[in-house]
């Protein structure tokens, strides 16, 4: 079926045509009473205004005697004035101020006359040296709260300390706006509940998931409905249904094209489309409407633009729903680390990582791919790149929306450089030591590392890059990238290098040679990883035309998803680590040890991660971990090879 | 009973303390197992490795045709290949790609013969005019997750979008951080739980509510006990049923002093004390100690230190408990407003309000009274003084860790100036109709309202002066103090001006004079607010010597603060205006009605929170609202009244 959209508008009109049709139908939040002790979070639905003044009562803020402040009057270090026992009265902090007070002296002002002491107060004269200012040392009614003030406007999320401001105030029961509730229908033929086991071509439906877990953070209640085949009554049905049960409702459609016009119909059929087509990426089929006064927004099947979309969509509704703005996210503004283009046509949301590389914010963008889901787990904000915008250069400046707290991300050491699955062990012991330290890890390969210390983006790198003159790893690359020094070559470990293959080597492949046989299918890894290089030396030693390898142009960033790919069988062989092929119980034809290194540039020595990082690599954990994963050797990881000392330019 | 801490240490050695305790009581999380779906905001336990890989297969990623990338290679504009029914397949995007298939051609980039379209697809040749790149339009096999990837460590939230990708890799279930179980024993005998109607001397038990809120929102579980009194063996008791039930104790003093060292001497009883008395002001007595390998913390019965002591003591703990850093909070750098001093001893915490004017933050410190709990609800963020400074100097940078979304401080519009109620109500408007948007006031008096706006540091403020010599409101200050322009006044209120007196007037007070008869008791507003000039204008006209006046010197800051005051019998008589006097149902002597004007600088004007104000002021509800009030009358709300315009400076 062709796909039709009725027109592409911006998401400002869009979101414009939602907020208007929810003020055409009422727009007013629902309210519900809730005892303020369980109000944590919800938003106020009306102005609160205090009952009661707090204190309640003038309550002696000290320990000491209370008494008319006028008495004192005229007593200084040199001219004392003396106190009887009528004129008095012992209080204790938090006491009421008693009648015909107006001060209370605090009993290390009080000097007792010869004799007497502090078990004698209340029987005994007492002499002061200083005079009350009137209603010294006391908590006066109202000096926290006035009766009759307001307390906190509508549209305000409740917070721990507005709880016990509310309580101080005489108020037992607030009004909050009732959790919007939210109708999510995933449809599709092929959508199938998750499993641990699914069959091929099966869609595993976690949307709803995802979308219900947004909604939650949002203050608002999902209700997700069964999986709606692709047939326009059913979908019908569950719309109707949804739309008389909730505040808003999800059409999350399945990822096939084509899909989405049934939403749009069907909604239109119903009640009312506002608009189908939205100028964004992702997320541009993103449709909407009103049925029955309940706002329907349909969203693309694929995650990542579904993500987009329920933020972009959604959110201003459940804000429309809950008569408040919700938090909008700060931003920082942080260098490209690589270029980003974009299309004139669309607003484009790109998720990047950050990094906090000497005082600036780096940004990296990350797969923008719209079924990559694990882009948003590693994402540290979205960088918007506004219609008719080309994109940005590398060393641009652009804003980022921050997905996690800024602390975080300040916190975190920056890898970037040749992949292995040991980072990941790294971050895992390091978290768990320091859980204020976390790990950015971004496989770019062992030149993608030299280059981002250059440019100081990152805070190391791991490196495993043979000079084929000498046979030796990293020294000459360093020696011939960094002539002005800067850098530390850091050990780390040395590891099995092989071509992994099916298990038991059916086909019999013993070198890169075999590859160039006729139906042989290869898969590569990306230009300027070490792996990459290894590759192309082997072929030039064995003296194979690269040209002749089917799929050698078949590019890879990981070792894991070179051993992915054998294993599902489209491939026959791959290059990559024992440890990769392990997981994936392959076979694996060894080809070389290679020193797998770290680059640490100098101005990240001294960060706590740097050296949280070197810590760790030292340690006991380090070496189990990695004895236990294979296809590692390990002499004294985590100390210095060579320090490329930091010459002046001349 | 005298007050004495064992010593007094740093908070890092306070909380080194603590997490070294809790170390060697083992430190590890409890674990638990939840299904992904109910894991929103947990924590991690162990780190996360994917099942299997997403896509679990290879799947086509458009409508078209799947066949091997070699029968097209060669095909160009000018020689292009035909292509026969038997090697291709019709596949659909998300289908599997079909056996021997490596490549996807788009429908889109099919052309038919002569005679046939695309429902012909699948029966007839097709011809090709651009080469397939192999995996060309396939999501292969792991391009979002490779099975045997760390997904997540351990110690990480879980977010909407890391549910997804545990689904898609095959997990279903999810070792999270059981939620530390956090016990708060409030103690006290005067400790009462919170009603609408408390006795002198009661004091409200809502630091419980406030400290569940805040455990809450740091993930644990809170327990609250029954209110115990102030008996050492009921503490004991309390203590050891808590410590048996949880994974950490708050025992919550009374507010008086003394009070902590039943707390310190019952914990070194029942296990061991590790401090008593931290320098951080406010929450100096704060004491901590393990009774049977639990941590148990004494918070000050203040609530502004308590909430202090438990965001410094407890949630280090919680984050050893959950084995997470949690959110350290965002920080930006503001210029003071007003100096704030501080002890050398302590390391001080100065709440604050911020707000956003002319692309600067500004800082004006609130309340530091320990029982002013509104200012927590009131403070944009917490500035600190540390230990060994003297404090900042107005116009100072400092920075301000922020309590909220800096997002929200970016729309607030900066109120400082005169104290009116009807600031709220123009707030409640306006953050009803626009909840982005809010108002962030501070009662300065009209002078400080001048003083800001000279400062660059408010968006608005009400001023309502007048001049002795012409009778007339605002213009003269406005013209001595802009000489060079800058600032617009613009209409607001009348208001009516009098002394509000006890209900009845059963002292038949007629006039300020009256006052300075014997016994009679005033309260004051402060120095540079507008009823204080008027107060002061009135003694002089009237020939009275404020001198005389009990309680001239007696300043409150509000017209609610002195109303509370007059109708608690602790003043006869304050000024105020007549809508606070109608909140206390006190009487009113009318002595003026006074114009009551807001002041906004040129610098402010195209805001979108002061254009926001001005639609407020000029519409219906604002009327309807000031008119429910009592004691004002409007005219043209809203108008400029006199543009000083700004002229160069010469």
């Amino acid at each position: 079926m062709a796909f039709a959209y009725l027109s592409t508008i911006t998401l400002e009109e869009a979101v414009g045509r939602l907020r208007q049709a929810l003020d055409h139908c009422g727009g007013e939040p629902r309210k519900e009473a809730v005892p303020v002790t369980e109000s944590l979070g919800r938003v106020t639905a009306e102005p609160l205004y205090a009952r009661i003044s707090a204190p309640h009562y003038h309550a002696c803020a000290m320990d000491g005697i209370a008494l008319q402040a006028s008495v004192t009057f005229g007593a200084t270090s040199t001219t004392p004035v003396t106190v009887q026992p009528d004129e008095y009265v012992v209080v204790d902090t938090g006491d009421p101020l008693p009648n015909g007070c107006d001060a209370v002296v605090m009993i290390e002002d009080v000097v007792f006359p010869e004799g007497f002491d502090a078990n004698d107060l209340g029987g005994c004269p007492i002499t002061l040296y200083a005079a009350s200012a009137p209603w010294g040392n006391v908590r006066q009614i109202g000096e926290d709260i006035c009766a009759g003030e307001m307390l906190l406007t509508s549209g305000v999320e409740i917070t721990p300390a507005a709880m016990g401001a509310m309580l101080a105030a005489g108020i037992a029961e607030v009004s909050v706006a009732a959790r919007p509730r939210i109708g999510i229908i995933p449809t599709g033929d092929e959508v199938v509940p998750p499993c641990s086991d699914p069959k091929p071509g099966d869609v595993m439906e976690f949307n709803s998931t995802i979308f219900s877990g947004m909604v939650r953070s949002w203050g608002g209640e999902p209700v997700t409905y069964p999986i709606t085949p692709d047939d326009p009554e059913a979908v019908r049905c569950a719309l109707l249904k949804a739309v008389a049960e909730c505040d808003a409702v999800l059409l999350n459609a399945g990822s096939s094209a084509g899909r989405d016009d049934y939403s749009a119909h069907v909604v239109a059929e119903a009640g009312e489309l506002l608009f189908h087509g939205v100028a964004i990426k992702p997320g541009k089929p993103a449709m909407a409407g009103m049925v029955d006064g309940v706002p329907v927004i349909g969203v693309p099947g694929y995650p990542v633009s579904g993500i987009v979309v329920v933020e972009s969509l959604l959110k201003p509704v459940i804000e429309c729903l809950l008569g408040a703005g919700l938090d909008g996210g700060a931003s920082v503004e942080a260098v490209l680390a690589r270029p980003c283009t974009s299309s004139l046509k669309h607003h484009e949301y790109v998720r990047v990582r950050l990094g906090a590389v000497e005082g600036k914010f780096v940004a990296t963008p990350l797969s923008r791919g719209a079924g990559v889901v694990t882009s948003f787990v590693k994402a540290d904000g979205i960088m918007e790149i506004p219609q008719n915008s080309e994109g940005f250069e590398a060393g641009e400046r652009a804003r980022v929306r921050l997905l996690r707290p800024l602390a975080h991300i300040e916190r975190s050491l920056v890898v970037i450089g040749s992949h292995d699955p040991l980072v990941d062990e790294v971050a895992q012991i390091m978290h768990a030591k320091w859980p204020q330290l976390s790990v950015a890890s971004t496989h770019v390969g062992s030149m993608g590392a030299i280059v981002a210390a250059k440019r100081h983006e990152n805070h190391c790198g791991g490196i495993h890059l043979l000079d084929e003159a000498t046979g030796e790893y990293n020294t000459s690359y360093l020696e011939r990238h960094f002539p002005q020094g800067g850098v530390r070559q850091v050990e780390c470990v040395y590891r099995q290098q092989g071509l992994m293959v099916a298990p038991g080597n059916p086909l019999g492949i013993a070198s890169l040679a075999d590859m160039a046989r006729k139906g042989m299918r290869y898969v590569n890894r990306q230009k300027g990883s070490g792996t990459r290089i290894l590759s192309d030396y082997l072929c030039k030693r064995e003296g194979v035309d690269p040209a002749l390898i089917y799929g050698y142009d078949h590019e890879e960033f990981t070792h894991t998803a070179v051993a992915a790919l054998v294993e599902s069988g489209s491939a026959d062989a791959g290059m990559g680590i024992y440890s990769a092929a392990k997981i994936y119980g392959l076979g694996f034809v060894p080809v070389c040890e290679e020193q797998y290194d770290l680059l640490i540039p100098d101005y990240a020595w001294d960060t706590p991660m740097v050296q949280a990082l070197l810590e760790v690599l030292q340690g006991e954990e380090f070496r189990a971990r990695i004895e236990a994963m294979g296809g590692y050797r390990v002499e004294s990881p985590g100390t210095v090879r060579r320090h490329y000392e930091a010459r002046r330019q001349i």
